[in-house]
């Protein structure tokens, strides 16, 4: 069993998340804020890859108070548990995803992490130890659902979506298409990693719906669940 | 003076036009085939990079029969006049796109090309040396709007719809979003290049509408013209 596990990415008209220098960009506005930091709320976690971690240092907080009231009117800590995937425990202590707001975090690492940086993330919050030398993740999404895990956002970034994705561990897919080119073959994308080389290999998604907001577009897709 | 310049594009979900090596994929259904032609018959001349022929050798004709013969009686050659930009000379003698239907062809190179080749070239289309070491696509624009074009096309592919959109020489965006992830970070994107670093620089766009078409979405930006 595993959570149900949506994918949020915000990218450009051409297919970027950020510059080849991973510098975090403003892609869409006010409204799109609005609309991610809800569906953080009705999350119970939020995924995201080491990389994003050390490239843009989120806390991942729900930040609307009103909603952080929500969920502790509901007998839920005010931000969903915060989940690193992490292989060689390269989390810094002192990220914000581990000191900024409340409730659990998970570190989740290879068997093959340093001992010294497992233990001393140990002490922020609980590492799970998954895979020999990368974090295997359809157990991580096991070990999730047993933790009470139903509802998992995928924040990014292309490494970990690509990861989960090419495994079939993801439901939905959410793009928002930012109204800007930022070009370049060695920027990042909502999903890198390998990539397929085989058409009979492609994910195939199901579009629901694409909405216009703020000068860009929501785009949400289903993830196809026959091959 | 240049003609109206407008990139057609698909990508996958996640942002790419191929695999990373660069194998044609269907990426988008038989409404959009339609659509394709259809603008492809109105247009005065189509513009492609040597990459594009070099990897999918299109012939980038004018498909439906209605549509030739539409040309035909406005007086125009079937196809559009056929764009290489091709720095190098490297465009194989016998590419489908200088041997299939009708009409003029232009091979843009730079002054660098060997001149073996291009005079190979030479005799299958006009060969036009803009540029010392790189086709000099402003340059390469006003020539087409001397030859009478007005209105352009350019089917890609990520590297020369860069070039041309870091020089703000593009005018219309329009990219099909199919209903796939193809992934991998070495996979070509919509425009690819070196990428912008500073968000000062992006492009910027307006949405002028998204529609659903076969399984996927056809999106259409219109580039901004003030910084």
């Amino acid at each position: 069993m595993r959570p149900h596990v949506f994918v949020n990415v915000a990218m450009s008209a051409d297919g970027k998340i950020s510059t080849k220098e991973r510098r975090q960009v403003k892609i869409s506005g006010k409204n799109d804020f609005v609309r991610v930091d809800r569906i953080k709320a009705e999350s119970d976690a939020i995924m995201v890859g080491i990389g994003t971690v050390l490239a843009d240092n989120p806390s991942l907080t729900v930040k609307n108070p009103d909603l952080r009231a929500m969920r502790r009117q509901e007998g839920k800590d005010e931000d969903p548990i915060r989940v690193v995937v992490d292989s060689q425990a390269r989390t810094p202590p002192d990220a914000d995803i581990l000191r900024k707001g409340t409730g659990r975090r998970i570190i989740a690492v290879a068997g093959s992490a340093p001992r010294e940086r497992v233990e001393e993330l140990g002490k922020l919050g609980t590492v799970v130890v998954v895979g020999e030398t990368a974090v295997d993740l359809a157990e991580l999404l096991n070990i999730l659902y047993r933790y009470g895990v139903r509802r998992l956002m995928v924040e990014g970034g292309g490494t970990l979506i690509w990861s989960l994705i090419s495994q079939g561990l993801v439901d939905e897919v959410y793009t928002y298409v930012g109204s800007l080119i930022i070009g370049g073959k060695d920027a990042p994308t909502p999903a890198d990693g390998q990539g397929f080389l085989n058409e009979a290999d492609f994910i195939r998604l199901r579009l629901r719906d694409a909405e216009p907001m703020d000068d860009g577009l929501l785009v949400r897709w289903d993830v196809r669940s026959e091959p």
